[in-house]
């Protein structure tokens, strides 16, 4: 009813200008309360402010260790540089002036929607903050904290301070990816009618741009806080707290950094593949016009969604994996340290913060190295972009290889057992290697020059029923070898940890959990460039959008097309070293986990024994957890998607003279259906992820009081967490890959195989790849954000558990 | 070549005779050895055998217990009353020669196709004995084995044995659901000529039939298997074996079972929906002919696929989960008795055969209660059968009751814990119930009367991505609930059975897994109902084929179609029956296995901590197996779909006279191709269950004898178990209620919904129910064959692993 009055009392405005035109959609622009506070602000007093709060900054640094000072300084030349490279990419012209218009619409749409959806994920963050204050002011200490005289109340408002500038960083960090992208993407398509390497320069830097923020938020995020909390808490003081316990308080931070992850990640995603289902079921499918057509009413919420989906999302994922490694890597490191009794532990807990400050500069190399005109003595006509970004990877990954030997000699060398740091090197060499070959699986199973792709585009050719099945398939099978290739290397790199001499007091080798850290780190030395290949994508994929919208000449296309294609594949690569390090990680608070409670509960926790019928029924749980949870992040697509094509459908009825560039589309209403739809989905897969451990631990707690089984509760959600992890690892591998496939079959196929565009292949390859989307784009990119909330919300709340 | 050669040798006979003559097939009928030979012999000779050997079962029960004698007296009578009701079904009218010629058809493929897949599996039956015994004769013997005399040979012969008398049973057990199935189905389509209920009677007796002779046959196999033993290794007399250690000896024969019940489903499962998919791509989808029309040529394969991938699967698959489920509790009662030290442990160990017993005498009445016609009080005109089996059902329920407290108060009293026998009541009870409301969640999720599948049909109306994505949620969502109920299960009975009062030694309840092991049996104790309910559903869908096929009126088709439509739903219920039993049935056969590592080790083993990285890994192995097991169950059913595409599209190019019934479809091209396919393609999937535990847990017993860790390769196997336990209930609930979903809604569409048949909808509703075959007939039951064999696997071949 409510649809229908709307669309009576909506005037038709005749359409008849030039379709390349545009409906003005501007609103004013946004900028959240923080920036709006310093634009405000004098100039002088700024710069003032500024150098203070480095002064400060620095001083705490100092009084801490040399190596914050370090972290510092790298973190702020990367921010420096970053400055560069947005001043770089903003100056390059904007093209014409329908460009401006198509671009505007994208900007305002994208900040629309992220404006609301952050005003939801905040109050949910500070509902949350509120119940974890509750939690920890009703708590007991641990024998720790009372020994260090850290009072109940203290340690509550420490966890929700961490919790909250985590949450508000991760923020931050996914309004920074949102910012540079819609702002870069006008640009490339404007580049794109000069040259293509001009237009590749300007995705990567733009891209590279986010990701530098983005990290050095991170690390000095951290390096901030622990200097902080070092400083204040006088640390290694007599009768004060040991510096080998103070990364534990910083698990708030990688919790709040997931929290909000996760809620970007499920409303963008669900709002980027809702909007871009639905336009490609009416506009491909249906009607037959291609993808980016201007006569598609969903095609400006299609666009606006590759921001928020990918680039904001994006951002906010990162950061929260960087954050969650780091801090697992330094409780490990910590840990070790005090249990070895080595003399300075800093070097230990430090070390992720150096290899992460390390990586944004050889990263920031590789991405320079992406020159802007082709070396004149190539001669051939026609070049691949993936090769030039190849080549800049692998310079990386050679930088990486000789700062992560520096840094390991640096800070873990000790003199309990020299050879030591050369063990956790090789672990590093693992972990750099397990990166590599998690990407080069990716590409063999998301690339159409390898088999894999081929075989499931010629299972289109005999209907869409074989296409699927072929997919699924592809992405069930594609999950064995990353598997693998996970095991071994955590096998391998526990026993170089194990082998490295470092003992406990009785003498067992003890450096396995840490070798494994090591090797996480390592797979994430190189992340910053990973990442920015990653960013680059949407990017590429929106200016395509642009150009196609604004009807450029084909020859433009052209090479926005190849840009797009590229960016898809470095997109599906990039998602399987996420899941990669997500796994590991995973691993890694899981430990810190069960040392929290063994801290809590003053008994020694060391085992999960599946053997007993809770504890198996908690893994049941958990691996239902991932299930479900899918089921609802795909189901969300799919409403969403529904509506958008009904309504695209009832637009094409009612103003039949869209198809003939006659009447305008009504863009903004699409915008309105997929934003409110996908605020609106958010909330059950999160609501989900958040509350089932919490319920699931302190049923079984209470379960455990009366069956008198202590520690109950606890084993359960170690179980559940496990479980979750193995099956989201796998689910996420499966989701990925099988709609990376998908998508590239289609590419495949439009390359003219099979029959070409409009063939019946193709069809049955677009439904493929309509499946494949929320698989790729919506929920497995958000399990892996889920799989390390898990862990971190277990860390937080493990109180109540006991 | 090859083909296009055979297809110009090929004589095109003109095809100018009515279209409901059939070309005739018919090979010579094909008998198993067995019973080949018993045919040959004298019927004075044959009685005389029988009775010799009666009376030497009942001599040796006797000497057993009288127990083992209630148990055959059962058996046999059940087996007497099956012989009623074959030959009852035998009785009835085969209809007119169009008919008999289209079964006979179907016969003779489905025949054919049996024995070479038959052929394939015992030779890979007789290589695994080979290898089991090499196992057998190098391995060590437990102190318990030394102590009773039991040699390595003797334990070898043992164990091989009970091994191919295993498989051998599941064969036949295979072979008897076959049989009657391709002689019911034209009894059934003859009678929907004159009564709905008729029909529904035939169908319902033949599928009791077979149903009646496989549980027989799993329950008087043990018993024989149980009292040889007994006998002729002296049992309980002082220096040989205990009774308690007796059902161990049994594990061979599960395995046996579990070995032929894969391979049968899969390569049947495979055969069907091969021939299925590929039929209804092009027959419905390219086409636009109806099901089962004559003029597709792959219509007879598709038959020929419901009789060796539903019957004859199932009816191994059946076999399969008897024989595991007793041998598992009978298991845990000897172990549990031992402990407890009861007096008279014989009533613990022998418990699940006598519940098995009642099962065959209450599900007899529940069969035999269904009438061929229709109680006159009744005034409706219109009939739903589902509410007639849904009576049977409750019946059966109620005596199930009723017999399930009579066998506890029976067998499980002792006066240790006089009360113990009322806890295992209730815990029977919680089984009871569980299996109802598994039954109905399945239902709920399936049938289109629910929420659900109507919100799935909803999907189909905006394109064929949409409807997928819908199954893919409902699917994935569909295994919260079940989780939930099975978790409440187990707990509340491990509870139920530590609170009965029984102790061990040292004053530790223990009767908590025994409690799981009773309720597992109360869920199974309705069980030879249930699988006639399953047994029914391709029953009717042949009838229905065949009904199509002979093209009878419409009237005679709209009864078979509800026939059809209900065994849809029987078929998805009970396939959410069986995955609740195995998921339970393999938590048995678990803690057998550590019962088992623990003797032959000489070391408690109780407990499988996965925080260590080596068991960690062996869980994500395990869950990874499931995956790429399901990968390559359905990619082999797309491969096979392709070449049956390819095969009916090259027909009716070449053949253009097959659409106007002037030429005849060459039918048994299809079945070869279909045939071959199955057997190539089954071997993979099942390779890969058998050799990865065996390569796993090798492969980690080395590293643990290098790293020092002992029962490393049994730990990292049991952890391999329990994930792949967990990811396999939820991956086989998935895949069924996704396929069983995606087929109602299609159905459900047919009735006229949404635009009815014909419309966009329905092809993409049609899209969805092609997607689902694999899913749900061949995948999703094999997961479910698959973790117990798993269970039982690694069961036998424990010791290489230590």
């Amino acid at each position: 009813m409510m649809m229908d009055e709307d669309i009576e009392q909506a005037t038709l405005i005749s359409y008849t200008e030039k379709p390349r035109t545009f409906p003005d959609m501007r609103s004013k622009t946004y900028s959240p309360l923080i920036i709006r506070i310093l634009r405000n602000l004098n100039v002088r007093a700024l710069s003032v402010l500024l150098l203070l709060s480095f002064g400060g900054i620095f001083y705490m640094g100092a009084r801490t260790s040399p190596i914050i000072v370090f972290v510092f300084v790298v973190c702020i030349i990367s921010f420096m540089l970053s400055v560069y490279l947005t001043k770089w990419v903003l100056a390059k012209d904007e093209g014409p002036p329908e460009m401006v218009q198509i671009s505007d619409a994208i900007r305002d749409g994208a900040e629309g929607f992220f404006r609301t959806q952050y005003g939801t994920i905040s109050k949910m963050a500070f509902l949350l903050a509120f119940v974890i204050l509750c939690i920890y002011l009703f708590r007991n200490l641990t024998p720790q904290q009372e020994a260090s005289g850290l009072g109940r109340t203290m340690s509550a408002y420490i966890t929700v301070a961490a919790f909250l500038l985590g949450a508000l960083c991760s923020g931050n960090a996914g309004y920074v990816g949102m910012w540079v992208s819609v702002r870069a993407n006008v640009r490339v398509s404007s580049a794109a009618r000069r040259s293509a390497r001009e237009a590749l320069q300007i995705a990567v830097r733009a891209g590279g741009f986010s990701v530098l923020v983005v990290v050095g938020m991170a690390v000095i995020g951290i390096a901030i806080l622990y200097s902080t909390f070092y400083v204040w808490l006088d640390v290694d003081s007599p009768g004060s707290m040991k510096v080998t316990d103070l990364p534990l308080l910083l698990v708030g931070y990688g919790f709040g950094a997931s929290f909000v992850a996760l809620f970007a990640q499920l409303g963008g995603g669900i709002y980027t593949k809702g909007a871009d289902v639905g336009a490609d079921l009416v506009g491909k499918v249906e009607q037959g016009i291609p993808e980016d057509d201007p006569r598609n009413p969903a095609v400006i919420a299609d666009l606006v969604g590759d921001n928020v989906g990918d680039c904001a999302a994006r951002g906010a994922d990162l950061f929260e994996s960087i954050a969650a490694e780091i801090i697992s890597a330094m409780i490990l490191g910590g840990t070790m340290a005090q249990k070895c009794k080595i003399e300075d532990p800093s070097g230990f807990i430090l070390f992720p913060l150096v290899v992460h400050s390390f990586d944004l500069v050889i990263s920031s190399i590789g991405i320079l190295s992406i020159k802007g005109t082709r070396n004149a003595s190539v001669k051939s006509p026609v070049e691949d972009p993936m090769v030039v970004l190849q080549k800049g990877y692998s310079l990386t990954i050679i930088l990486a290889v000789l700062t992560f030997g520096a840094s390991t000699r640096w800070l873990l060398y000790t003199e309990k057992a020299p050879a030591a740091w050369l063990n956790f090197f090789m672990c590093g060499l693992v972990g750099i290697i397990t990166a590599y070959v998690f990407v080069w699986i990716s590409r063999y199973y998301t690339d159409y020059k390898y088999e894999p792709v081929r075989t499931l585009a010629l299972a289109s050719s005999t209907g869409h029923g074989t296409n699927i099945i072929a997919g699924v398939s592809l992405g069930l099978e594609s999950t064995a070898l990353p598997v693998l290739v996970i095991s071994v290397a955590i096998i391998s790199a526990f026993w170089l940890g194990n082998t490295s001499g470092l003992m406990d007091e009785n003498g067992n080798p003890i450096g396995g959990l840490f070798g494994t850290a090591v090797a996480t780190m390592g797979m994430l030395s190189t992340a910053a460039y990973v990442l920015t290949m990653d960013m680059f994508g949407p990017i590429a994929d929106n200016a395509g959008g642009i150009v196609e919208m604004s009807q450029q000449p084909e020859s433009v296309r052209e090479i926005t097309d190849v840009l797009d294609a590229v960016g898809n594949t470095t997109k599906a690569t990039t998602k399987g070293f996420a899941i990669g390090s997500a796994a590991l990680a995973s691993f890694l608070l899981f430990s810190a986990y069960m040392d929290e409670v063994s801290a809590f509960a003053n008994v020694s926790f060391k085992e999960v024994d599946i053997a007993i019928p809770e504890v198996f029924i908690g893994g049941l749980l958990g691996a239902m957890l991932i299930f479900l949870f899918s089921a609802w992040a795909c189901a969300a697509v799919g409403r969403t998607a529904q509506e958008v094509v009904n309504e695209v459908r009832r637009q094409f009825i009612e103003r039949p003279g869209i198809m003939d560039y006659k009447e305008k589309p009504d863009y903004g209403r699409c915008v309105a259906i997929v934003a409110s739809s996908a605020l609106r989905e958010m909330i059950k897969p999160g609501a989900l992820a958040i509350v089932s451990p919490i319920a699931v631990g302190f049923l079984f707690r209470i379960l455990g009081y009366y069956s008198g089984q202590p520690l109950l509760g606890a084993k359960v959600v170690a179980a559940m967490l496990m479980f979750a992890t193995v099956c989201g690892i796998l689910m996420a591998l499966f989701l990925n890959t099988a709609g990376g496939a998908w998508d590239n079959a289609k590419k495949y196929i439009e390359t003219g195989a099979l029959g070409g565009k409009g063939s019946d292949s193709h069809k049955a390859a677009v439904t493929g790849d309509t499946v494949g989307d929320p698989f790729k784009d919506t929920a497995g990119p958000s399990i892996h954000v889920l799989i390390k909330m898990l862990a971190t919300i277990t860390l937080v709340i493990a109180p109540i558990f006991l």
